[in-house]
């Protein structure tokens, strides 16, 4: 018995709905020898989203030029509580322009997991919807202080008369967590998820995980994760519930996910979360 | 007299001409106390395009959803020898399906210039135009070739029925630098330009040169850009021809370009580069 990826339906019937590999062997991995003993909640495709909105200030903007082409440009934003993204741009700008003749764009975030692995192995996330310029000052200063937060010089050129302060309102969200995992999102759950409080520590752990204690990682790997002939183990990404590893053994490389006995709550919970989860290796 | 950021001319008349700022004072820069002993060449706005889409992997492509409106999602590529950037996509994605249907797209790279500083300063890239689907056998083969070197689980999955590899058949180039430095560029000087040899080295150079040469970097900013009353100095970026600095001064933060003697001509040069330019500062 092999595990396979998740194939991802596509709803248009004049596409495939799977991958057309000319032989399925491509995705057969390597299964754990052992059942598995701790496996548990992961973060569910909203927190997904949330998370990478949270962490990250560089967004890709789509935007439609004058000739109805899309255009493609680095920007960056806040977010405000409910994860609605806040962007400021200027009139001097391409996408500028296009959004001051329509509203319609979508925005790309792709997520820090630490160091760069294979990139189509990282979660990713498109917003899209409809920019709005509030109208309601209350709004309008809520939203720059949201812009402000994340991008200080904002505090100087959002008072410019070329710049526009933008509010994305969303209608469809997709996120892509990896190879294999992937979900359209709902707008409500989406914005009731709650934000991963490691997800600025999760870069540097995964970091500090790979280069001082692989030792540890292949303990959890063979002790947890239920592969017991494992001969190396790294850690893909962390984090509040638990890692996703990366195994190698004689048979291949597998895939498997373990979970914090006691999921963190704080931004500097990742320590002693990981601390408890090696004590519960080196036992088993 | 002060050192102005060049403001970037709109060619639509219903918008400002240059960024509307209440008060001009805020562009204002210390400029040196002495005149720069080491200015020179830097990199074109081709070179600095095809700089950066050759030390990337990762971009974000822009396409026109059934509805018309604009999807930003993460891609990776790699590129001909002539800068031509090669994507391969599945119809399971939104993107791979939206293509299908219009080819017209873009393509946003984000530069990899180091420790991240402020993003808005960072050099970035739009390639916009229309995605081809190679029907000469020959072409197709180099084409995927040149994907699969900077995209390895490419070997896997070109082979797949529902991926197909598009070449981008580029229409407009629009390079932004950081603050004040954006150009669009012809298609032509795009293709002609040579990639810079050291946009590997780059990155790890800036890292290397803010946390261990700090003293280095003092005396190019006070001895060679000029400001004697430097007190700190950080590299924010380098290239082949040289690199760029900002300065602490009681004065404020200004900003230099410091050149090498001998431009770097292999991917190894950026060493002995940067130790021929202390030299200089030394003996100034």
């Amino acid at each position: 018995m092999t595990e396979t990826i998740t194939p991802v339906a596509s709803k248009d019937a004049k596409f495939p709905t799977s991958h057309q590999a000319p032989d399925s062997d491509v995705f057969e991995l390597p299964k754990p020898l052992q059942p598995p003993t701790t496996s548990g909640r992961r973060r569910t495709a909203a927190e997904e989203s949330r998370a990478i909105v949270a962490q990250r200030t560089v967004a890709t903007l789509a935007t439609l030029s004058d000739d109805g082409t899309p255009w493609a440009s680095m920007v960056v934003y806040g977010s405000l509580p409910d994860g609605s993204p806040v962007i400021s741009v200027s009139t001097l700008s391409e996408h500028g322009r296009n959004l001051h003749s329509d509203y319609r764009a979508s925005l790309s975030i792709i997520a820090d997991e630490g160091p760069a692995g294979d990139p189509l192995d990282r979660g990713r996330l498109t917003l899209a919807g409809t920019f709005i310029e509030p109208t309601d000052k209350q709004l309008l200063k809520v939203a720059e202080q949201a812009y402000i937060e994340k991008v200080p010089a904002g505090r100087i050129f959002t008072g410019f008369d070329d710049f526009t302060t933008y509010l994305l309102k969303i209608d469809r969200i997709r996120w892509v967590g990896g190879y294999g995992r992937m979900e359209t999102v709902a707008l409500a759950d989406f914005q009731a998820a709650e934000v991963d409080p490691v997800v600025h520590n999760a870069p540097g752990a995964v970091r500090h995980l790979n280069e001082d204690h692989s030792d540890a990682l292949l303990l959890m790997a063979q002790n947890l994760a239920g592969y017991t002939d494992a001969t190396a183990a790294k850690c893909q990404r962390i984090d509040r519930y638990g890692l996703d590893m990366q195994i190698n053994t004689p048979r291949g490389i597998g895939y498997s996910r373990v979970a914090f006995p006691h999921p963190a709550k704080h931004s500097g919970d990742l320590r002693s979360a990981s601390v408890e989860l090696v004590g519960l290796a080196r036992e088993s």
